[in-house]
């Protein structure tokens, strides 16, 4: 079979829609991936790290532990670092997000059970000025061993 | 129709393989989207954005003047910042890429001509230390007007 | 005729003052430059972006579009980490500006129409602690095709 | 007798305590420097920013003028982009820091006057999510003229 | 008995000489921290990566397998990131540094079973132009979970 | 008489040309400044600060010990990242450039005495891709005392 990487199996997530997203998760359970898919809009960046932690914390995908947190916090600073794609900021440099988040958790290869836990985070939505349309697509994903 | 943004466009052509691929390629290209899918592995930065940019002139994906090549350039700026999530370098921190990037021309939604020429960026692939299997996914994006 | 890059003409309308600026405007608005000169003081990044934007779009600099607003909004973006050399931030990291800002609109090179249209901005003034005179000078300068 | 680096005696008032400290201070003391060790925490960048300095000028350890509040400045912001590993904040990406700082004011290496006068700015301490326990330990040091 | 963070034995283990090093070294060995005190010096960023690659390797400090290495790789780059406090580079901005790094592996406080397995990474040296006497001391330090 | 501060008077003294440039050397010479102009290109990030460093030395601008040129380092190090507007990078990021350095000692603002000494650098030129006439203007300053 097949075998593919958890940061595709996250993008996929973020990216597909209808009956295409539905087939894909449906073939990432199966093959024992957590998987959820959020969606978070704000000028406030604490924000976005805040729906991430918590959807996270909610679904069980991390344990109660420091461990699996800091694992999540550093998959989410690389996938919002990589959105913002230089100054890492929103709202104090007067720009806006709306985006769909992923968080993928299982191993870096599916059916490889030798590359052990991992969990990608990836964030797809449009950035820009607040007003209506003036923003572009941008996508971020992190990876860290959890 | 259902509309598609330019960003979703060039990652789905850098991610998708096959026959999905085709499909992909043929319904955008329908669109009047230039497209653009190729390969590249270094531990050098520069043989990236070099890559990008020799197929880009070569496939006339942006004209023969500065304007377009300063766009070309920054959407790859974008798009390897993304990429690296972080520190913007790879064989000066010891380690190494193998990824496929996708260039895509054209409006910067599907179908809505009032919002002009863009061209998006993508990089996705392995990066991770000069060892086998010692890696995980990443990918980075830029649009920009041109 | 000597020519004068965009970048030049934009600093010199920042920098000079009195008659040698009022002879710096007429010189290039006879060459189809649009060109603006504002101030704006603040702890906040946020208003020294919007201060930018409103002269921009109040003055006609830009039109209506996406496109455009882009270009302006990467030009600033440029000239503010420039202005703030390192950390892109001013209150949070406990610093205060106050500045001259100026933007100018035309060919990439006085006289050479086939460079196209770009902008430039620039941002001259004092940074520093919030407490009177301790501070002192910085400049930062972003230059886009529009 | 053997040289020390104005760094590492920053480094050790901060991370020695009891009667280890004690012996540190006195000693160094006698060789001339000053000395301050404070603690501050908080979600706000601004606050351990103002936290040394406040310390600085009440101790005396800075003159009233510009250069020397400008050296402390700069050895605070390198202390503190070090401290952070990265993206320079705190609350904006959720994260809460407690800590100790240290400052020491005198030449760069003990018993060698030609080197001049220096400040040392050392913060050490925990930083993670603002939930108890979800933290680690960092440290940042900044090294200045005088 | 008192407790002590990974980070604070890390970085004894850099600052400590003679005797105290030798005593800090039985003490934490005795509670089962694996620790390695090693020196490089360059003007290649490439040499601090691999010198504490190397170490950990060839020491057992981490396991022949991805995760581990990865966990390895992000403390030494939050460790050299921290130490440059800004631009991260050496060679490439003139500049060059001698350092000693020590590694630590273990609990994240110690006697705190709990807390799992955790290595920091610390760089303490010199950092300046190439020419003898013209540098000054800095420090950084990394710590992941393994 | 009208004050001016060093940051004008090196920005002056690189973007002046012909008359104007004599005129304006000669009028803050005879207030003691120390002024230089060179000029330097390259597509290596270590020849702009070997040009800056070895002009300073040679012209006396800077006295042979290690605080003066600490202070010259950080001051090409702003101005040069100030310059790049992001990436602090040339060959390794595929451009090049070619510019004019200025650089000023004297008192913060000209007639000043109280505010002591102090280095301002400033870096004007094109910076792009290396083909001819794929390039912008770029300008950067720093400014430290000395």
């Amino acid at each position: 079979m097949k075998r593919t990487g958890i940061g595709k199996i996250a993008l996929m997530l973020a990216l597909n829609e209808g009956a295409a997203l539905e087939r894909h998760i449906e073939k990432f359970e199966e093959q024992n991936y957590m998987l959820y898919r959020g969606k978070v809009g704000s000028m406030e960046t604490g924000k976005i790290f805040a729906a991430v932690e918590t959807a996270a914390m909610r679904e069980d995908m991390i344990r109660e532990n420091y461990r699996e947190e800091h694992a999540l916090y550093h998959a989410t600073m690389e996938a919002f670092s990589a959105y913002c794609r230089g100054q890492v900021d929103l709202g104090n440099v007067l720009r806006s997000t709306g985006l769909v988040f992923s968080i993928a958790r299982g191993n870096l290869v599916s059916g490889d059970k030798s590359s052990g836990e991992w969990i990608a985070v990836v964030l797809y939505g449009q950035i820009g000025s607040p007003r209506q349309g003036f923003e572009h697509e941008a996508i971020g994903m992190g990876i860290q061993p959890v």
